[in-house]
């Protein structure tokens, strides 16, 4: 009764980041937002890092949700950026469906705003269609926590695995050796406590 | 191994509101009031936003459980109202259950007081008889959060998908596009943080 | 993919009491002592009053673990009590076995102190040897909420069902016409809020 | 459709703790320091007191990670112990594997820090070699709540078991007259409210 | 700078029970129901036991508000009982000031719903006038938290004293052997931990 | 050592809503934004109600701050309405300062976003002029309850007196009699319990 | 309006322990009985590292209160230990109050449980009588978190400060050079967090 | 009975920092790490925004305490910097004495590591001495909520004034013309609200 280790693979992975827009970043209230802005931040980074393909998505931009928060814009400059007319779903959006085939991946990592609707979503529409999905859970925020478990719940019974952006850096890389200073560096610029070991020791080693 | 998003349908969906009564209300203790009251008005408007079929039921309202809070009977005039002389589980009436069936829907909305109780166990007669089924976690209250963890886990392990208010509406309405001000009427009533992005778009650009 | 409704039957279940000792009981800290206490009770009274069979053993009652609480021996002077010499999982105890099988009842109500001990150990013994448990939740208690929900877990996958005492009560009575004054009696002794419901109620219609 | 009950049996089973490093150990915010410290000391001590065989491993122990605490390696002077240059599954490492496969055990009890890493990865990876794994949460820490709850859910659902130490030491145990005073020892060292009741015992026999 | 230490003072004390209405107390959500019933009628039996001078008083109980908690009427059967025709401010009521003077105590123990309003009014009143005031926190209960904190800075600053039932109780009682049974019932009573020490005590000293 | 009731009298009190701006709101955090907005638009209707002055004021609000939330506009179309041009203390405003002296009021009842500036600065600005400050906490928001306890000490240090707006209004109504319906009103449009209290009560007493 | 700092000064502190009994202990739970355990110790090492006279004292310790736990007594075999026969507050014992007064010491360093009674009632006497009072919080326990911050605005309100362990032992030390092993040690045994520094910086240093 | 509002003022205010070190950092468990590194930065940052005399100071930084964290070193370089030999009380140390009497301020701002020894010794010193304190709450940091509401209580019964950073910025600030961009920028910067506030204002109006 063994059961297979689906398992991120820096070769096979896409990020796509739904609706990280200054309007619907006040709905998120499930997460300080200090911690919330640097989960975000560090799976944005973590995919630069990884070389991911990573697909933007925005829902109604101009209206009152607001535009997507600018440092996204900023590290990715060059992804696919899919202004969705309306469709609340991603997936249901072809241009969005187009650029995650185009990445030719299989496993995908999603994180959004909120938890409920712009993440479960295209989670379950994915699923469906055979990929294997990964929730940054600590990078997608929604109302309160009440909200966040039923919609963990209804993602994890559907297949998806729920992980954290810290866990996703952790199992792309699978050897330090691969690079010790790159994945420092990303654990530095993004986990206070893990800074301050690094403070500590490169104080002492130096 | 992918699976099925079994995903609301607008033209296949009925709202079930089972004992939201005045009396019994004063036994839900695991959300404040005033978002409770909130978000099972708000589940009330978007079933008439999407003329979705409601059945109301209530479980002696007169006696110590008290009437149907008078705000659903209004939103809901003619929607069939089935006062149980004594079943608990809503599904072991017949009128309930004529109701339902009446309504020629495959998918139950369901939401009630108390959750362990009055949702719970007509959400597993439902499942049992193949009816997909959607319980409104934060439309249903009861005694604290331990009962309703024990109740969410029951429900989901039986197959019940666990949904939000805000989660069914952006389902059911699939595309901004088919009607904006309406869903964002929806929004701005029943969510202040989405009332406020409006409230200052508009200033802004009007 | 329609699930069959397991669903608690009075005429087929019976209710084990697992180390509600008074020296266990100081361990249990997930729960307020005042509701703890109060659940413990309204599961001995609802079980005494739908007759159902019951057990009660205790371990190692003469050592720190302490004697059972007085109230449970005096609301169950008849009933098995096994004091057992030392098997922790009240299952490895053949006495409590037999007194299990000896009420013929295929439904097993159980509760117990500590969650994850005394209660998880027989109810993963039971489920094996096919019989449908039923934990109440809030009348077993632990050392803190990760170990409970640790435990919950654990007996959930293994297909326990987890309820709460007024779940139980109320899936067993079925139909309030069965005895109302009976259940209402039982839910006002143990229902603060709902004892105020009813003394209202007669206030004004008496 | 009665599950089969996986039980810890004290002879095939083997421990596994996983980077509890000085400076890793200050990531961890899911629990009390206190607490915790006194989860991790006590799993040590269950598995010296059943002679499970138990394999240490690090995480670049010479940077910033920090050493293993002393603690660990002084209840263990003989343990197989893994200083992994690089891999972070430590299941990746061949030497680690290696000392798995040496103790012949089919049961693997593992803890570590940080859960969603440390913890997760390895035991995601021996379910997938068919071995019946089991968590123990409380001596296993991460950042907050969100992540460990992640994990949990991902662990979980690949088929680990979620125990906590005094769970694992009493389903080891089996029945307290194996050694009365042994145990008594082992939860009188690492439970405070056990050790109380014990000295009141104490006093009142002597 | 010394600071007298305002003592209760059992021959120098009256209890004043305010508005524990049925109905009121269903607004009371600071505390769980459970443990706020047994405050109240441990307060309740601590006053029966001391024979402090006791005064029940209501606001507008044949309304919404609801008659008074029947067991407190139980209790004091005697007691002057002054169910106000429309003062929310117990003290704004003569024959509630007059039964407070008829005592010629200068200690008063107050306690009621909710806290902001019931207990805080009629204490500010008290200061003013000379009277030493003991709030009874946790026999008086309100909507939440923050109004109960609210509360409690406006009495403390104004020169109540802030106790819970136990404190009174131990203060007024000065030393065991006034009564070891007495006193040790009230607490078996009302503190279950407590009964479980007196539980194991006396199984093993009998 | 008797302290005087510094008491609010309707006849001798004004109100001062500062910076409920539909910007600023989305920096409120300590409290759950129904209930914010629920308590908020209370006092405004407490204030209506008893014909108090009040006064509007606003921070910036062609910025990012945001326009006044709708809602107070309409319930006080003729107020005095000052949109400060840059003065973070509204105090610091003669406009402002000039209207509050034109009530005649020494009573000052206060809130407003955030409550460490623009509640404190104005508490303090009108405690050292003499004037009486009724913080009203619970429609006063702020980041985080850290925040928030600091403020309220500074506050109540200074002489603030901290309140709910469910104490205001019955401080100032006094005695029921004065006018039951209408208090009747104000508790039932803005407390789910009190409302549902006089549902039951109705239903039965029609 | 400068206020003079009421610092500890070693050579004028004595410190009592008041009523830390095995039985009592059971009461405790305003804080996690591990963090609490370590939290008494660590008073008990500081005291003895300063060698501040001690005093320790029990309440009916032959009944279900339980002895005091042994590890005080074998910290401190030679202080005086009052049993006291029924005085519930301390310092109504003279026995107790001699030894206080034989200390020759001005300042009082106390803690105990419960802290509103056991801690509460000598800190109020010896606030009267002139002593400088010094509650160690975090090594003082009650029932839950309502007592315990009721307690400690009335202590606070009488004039004695607040302080915890660690706070206690720096502002005794005053200079780490005055001895860096002996108080890096205190902090190393009771502050997992500081051991784990020191560990990390003593494996880089050697 | 007017009160005084003494309030900051950026011409007589100086600021210092103490022990915000990257080892004493891993013992700050009161708030959230992501929130805490924010919270100091800010400080820093407003200090340097308005131009006010800061001072550093750490305690044994070549021991495991850690060296001060880079960021602070950084933004001033120029900044009188006290390294202690020895002194736990900064206000101990003569080279910091100088430091604070140098600026010629008479109103101190201030923030450390641990909130109830490095924040509250000092604190309480400069009070003794007549210098205005005004404690940055969130900037500080300890152990648990337990120890830090300790350390607040005792610093503000003595008089300093409890703040957070954004309440020092707005009443040093005073009037948003003074400066609109670097305020602005100030909070966007340290806001994830307010930055986005911004963003979506600067969207609509460019």
């Amino acid at each position: 009764m063994s059961k297979p280790y689906i398992r991120l693979d820096k070769n096979n992975a896409a990020v796509l980041l739904v609706d990280h827009q200054a309007g619907l970043l006040s709905l998120v209230r499930d997460m300080d937002p200090d911690r919330f802005k640097n989960n975000v931040l560090a799976l944005a980074d973590l995919s630069k890092y990884f070389n991911l393909p990573t697909i933007l998505t925005t829902s109604f931009e101009t209206g009152p949700n607001g535009p997507l928060v600018p440092e996204l814009k900023e590290i990715f400059p060059d992804a696919p950026y899919i202004a969705r007319p309306g469709q609340i779903n991603a997936w249901d959006n072809n241009e969005f469906l187009d650029a995650v085939k185009a990445t030719g991946k299989k496993q995908l990592i999603i994180a959004g705003v909120v938890t409920e609707v712009c993440v479960a979503f295209p989670t379950l529409s994915a699923l469906e269609e055979g990929y294997e999905v990964f929730v940054v859970t600590d990078a997608s925020g929604t109302f309160n926590e009440m909200t966040r478990n039923s919609a963990w719940e209804r993602m994890s019974n559907a297949g998806a695995q729920l992980m954290t952006w810290f866990g996703v850096a952790c199992e792309l890389h699978r050897d330090w050796r691969n690079d010790i200073e790159g994945l420092g560096a990303l654990f530095s610029n993004h986990i206070p406590d893990y800074r301050n070991l690094i403070t500590s020791y490169t104080a002492l080693t130096k």
